[in-house]
């Protein structure tokens, strides 16, 4: 019988997750049924979200069960399908595939993927989850208007690196934050953004004082702490704080950090909302439109940062994004 | 030549505002120009936000310079009208008079009252800027739905109290959180809210998922720091935070607490949204319309604590409000 690996969490992490909170077993590959594909998986999605994902609270999503397979988003190729499966052997297809070689799934659970179209890690990343919380986050819930100014916290990271081009785009004055001369560098040179602060090597409230002269319009946050305090400090009227994350927070023992300058929403009129992708997946065809016409004329330059090791590489792979060790999207090639 | 106390900002108060902080001077009180009005203040308004505009830091307003008479709201009766007034000697006219006996004020900053409606302090509470801001912090920021649950910190005060009582007149269920058991009895009893919550005596997080078992759909906050944190943790699906006030912060040396649990935002996809009642001052009449209709039919009480000693009692009434000695508005006679 063929069999595969499959990453299975074994401890709710304390902290940053460690080897020893995942257990990595050798099971039957499993065969479709009715209906279902047998999916090969190429490439994992690593997302900050996953360590939420890992933590036993209330949520967006319920939390990994201990014994189950680690939750992810992959892409693989089908490589048997059962009766009157929608996809053939084969065909390109995309999902909440788990962190693991060979998944059988629905064919409802998974969408077809042109390989035409971009490199399959892009499908994980710009043209994928990331890229459609960039694209909701912004227009949805940040609401920016051409001219405003737009401040964007891990710029260089996937969903960020999308949101600031988007903006750029868009008509906006756009800011980043990242960490690293190299990160910043590229940010405003590859990326196309107006200004990058370094948020390792200056006073941050300085920097934003300095690179957003009107005041902050539009701050898309993907990092919590003392950058969201920051950029609280620096809001114009009415303006609009998007939680997309907080990764600064994720791996807290104890209690989180909360914004000290949140009163400035009182003083600014302003607006602090958070949003889940999940909420929009009924309109991923518009934000594939979107983002497919910006990659095509070259205004949206897609990153993927792709390391290999297999399921084995995971948990290490993993701690890339909470020390800031990648450069756009995270994926791990099987 | 007739003269009138006034009291005057000597410094920025560090923590809570102490006598020194003021000057109370004897100075002449003046004649109405064209166009403008005497007022004998008989009530001031002692209000939470005061603290703030006392503060050297941007926010809403400027703050109040050294050496100016101190902001205040206030509700007196015109003693001479200047030529071409549009108010006669005997009117009672409410505006920013400033914590002075006597000010002549340009006739457009003033607006008639009329005393046959309710009695003077209530002019400055429920039917005044209090009350303004309730109704339009609950409306236009909460939005609440009939059927939904209300959540209301410093339920006793001056505007907690009416955002309780406009939620429940709407069709919502209503939870207070007050200080001691007499505020909460009153809450319930006198006010008709469903529950009141005992700060001070009881674990808020706890109480409040006790008592919001359909979890929190509008938040009306007054207060900040923990009470936030608690309302934060049991927030519904796309609930509103709405940030009124946060009076636990305002006298903070040094940097305020935040809220730890910002991330439920996130998880709920739910807002947090600051106002300032300054932005409606259009709209008053409407407010009044709503706010005047359920004080007659009797489903809004108003309540004031009105203490007498005259404007050298400003410092020490003012902070009655940060010991929560106040039940209701807490206006100051002259």
């Amino acid at each position: 019988m063929r069999t595969s690996y499959k990453v299975r969490l074994a401890s709710y992490p304390c902290g940053l997750p460690d080897e020893s909170d995942w257990t990595i077993t050798d099971e039957p590959t499993g065969e479709p049924g009715p209906g279902q594909v047998l999916i090969a998986n190429e490439y994992i999605s690593l997302d900050p979200a996953m360590r939420g994902w890992v933590s036993p609270v209330r949520s967006y999503l319920p939390p990994v069960e201990i014994g189950a397979v680690m939750r992810a988003g992959g892409l693989g190729r089908v490589v048997a399908a059962g009766e009157g499966a929608r996809f053939e052997v084969g065909d390109y297809v995309s999902g909440m595939t788990g962190v693991q070689e060979h998944v059988v799934l629905d064919d409802r659970e998974v969408r077809w993927i042109d390989p035409a179209v971009a490199p399959l890690p892009v499908h994980l990343g710009t043209l994928g989850m990331p890229g459609w919380t960039a694209y909701f986050g912004l227009f949805d819930v940040g609401r920016p208007e051409p001219g405003e100014t737009v401040l964007v916290s891990a710029a260089a990271g996937a969903v960020g690196s999308i949101v600031g081009q988007l903006a750029k785009a868009h008509g906006c004055r756009v800011v980043g934050l990242a960490g690293g001369p190299e990160k910043c560098a590229s940010v405003v040179h590859d990326l196309g953004f107006d200004a990058c602060i370094d948020y390792k090597d200056e006073d941050v409230a300085d920097a934003v004082a300095r690179e957003c002269p009107g005041r902050v319009d539009v701050y898309f946050d993907n990092v919590g702490g003392p950058i969201l305090d920051a950029a609280l400090t620096h809001l114009n009227l009415r303006a609009r704080v998007v939680v997309c994350g907080g990764i600064s927070q994720y791996n807290a023992v104890g209690a989180a950090v909360g914004p000290a300058n949140y009163l400035s929403l009182l003083s600014n009129r302003a607006r602090m909302e958070g949003f889940v992708v999940l909420d929009y997946l009924d309109r991923i065809g518009e934000a594939l439109r979107h983002l497919t016409r910006l990659v095509r004329d070259g205004s949206l330059r897609s990153r993927e940062h792709v390391v290999g090791g297999g399921v084995a590489a995971f948990n290490e792979s993993l701690l890339m994004l909470f020390r800031g060790e990648n450069a756009g999207k995270l994926v791990l090639a099987l």
